[in-house]
């Protein structure tokens, strides 16, 4: 068997943990970078060696935890997306879609509205990226929603949905459209703003799932 | 005054007409040509030669319309979508939003789609772009929309809504979030399910907008 691990034989107990993780905090500082190199230059002109230049470290370290840039972005999305979606019981539909909006609006400006554009737009024609997105920051959405219209539901708020798949592109497909595709920058949209865009919505939200405007 | 046209004075009938367009079928070919390299290949692959290429026409004559890539995508863009939007006034405001997002799903799907995807990738991070997108595609659909909801609000079929900004992402966010935010791709849908799936969707949108869903 060829020797893949040291040149010399260390006793068990230097042994350091071999494969990922083996340091967590190189691994965030990676995956920090990636979501840095990605907001600035975007999918296509992102390099492994801007991403390891910026983290400190070698490309080398960078290729022992993941094989393809493609692998490293769809784990620093991951990374990113997580707590994304903390789903909170106000006790009611309204102030449920209503922290639901706002966190979407705060994600999907500013900084992280600048990486999670550059996902989405490579997305478009890169299949395994729209998987990795789908799953890490789409489907926590989703079920959140589902989770909020449940409780709805049970509370009497609003009728049993018809068609529960849409439910995810009824509630938070405006709020996409209206940051994404238009000229506005994500960056250029203070968080003031963005939380006022949250609250606009909040009506047609509401009167989407069958619930009462006051 | 310095000339800024023919180096030597011909007769005025002799004068050829400079700029463009001078001669349309050649340049319906090259946009023609655009969309479908777009399609196939994305917006960062594609090359003027390859355009030229398969419009069977030289890259100086592309060049001599219009000054860049980008250029030429902004004008195959526009010219793509005119057309789409055609406001048909069906007498009610379920069958006007039903045609309308009807459309929408076509224009999502298909042939149509994969160049509208490549598109909003694209302008995710290309501000020229994303302003023409919004001049030729959002602009129409948002006026579309505002004529039908003024008619619905003229017949009494929905109360004068509150924010009119925003009717569009409200209408139509969710089905661009449908077919465009997840790993499905646009040609892999056929005409019956993104009919289907505009229909599914009309309930949602009709009741955002304070409609009597029946």
């Amino acid at each position: 068997m060829p020797r893949t691990t040291a040149t010399t034989a260390p006793t068990p107990a230097a042994v350091p943990r071999r494969g990922r993780p083996r340091d967590a905090g190189r691994d965030r500082a990676l995956l920090d970078a990636t979501l840095a190199v990605l907001g600035e230059s975007g999918y296509a002109a992102l390099t492994t060696a801007a991403v390891a230049a910026r983290a400190g470290t070698s490309t080398a370290t960078l290729y022992r935890r993941w094989s393809s840039k493609e692998d490293l972005v769809i784990a620093a999305a991951t990374t990113y997306s997580e707590g994304l979606d903390v789903d909170t019981d106000t006790g009611g539909v309204e102030g449920d879609l209503r922290a639901l909006l706002r966190d979407k609006a705060a994600a999907l400006t500013g900084e992280g509205g600048r990486v999670l554009r550059a996902l989405i737009g490579e997305a478009t024609h890169n299949t395994a990226l729209a998987e990795a997105l789908t799953a890490a920051v789409l489907a926590p959405v989703h079920r959140r929603i589902g989770g909020i219209v449940r409780r709805a539901v049970a509370r009497g708020e609003i009728p049993p949905p018809a068609d529960t798949d849409l439910l995810g592109d009824v509630v938070v497909g405006p709020i996409v459209s209206h940051f994404f595709l238009t000229a506005r920058l994500p960056d250029q949209v203070d968080p003031a703003t963005a939380e006022a865009t949250a609250d606009r919505l909040l009506p047609f939200a509401l009167r989407a799932l069958g619930g009462q405007v006051f």
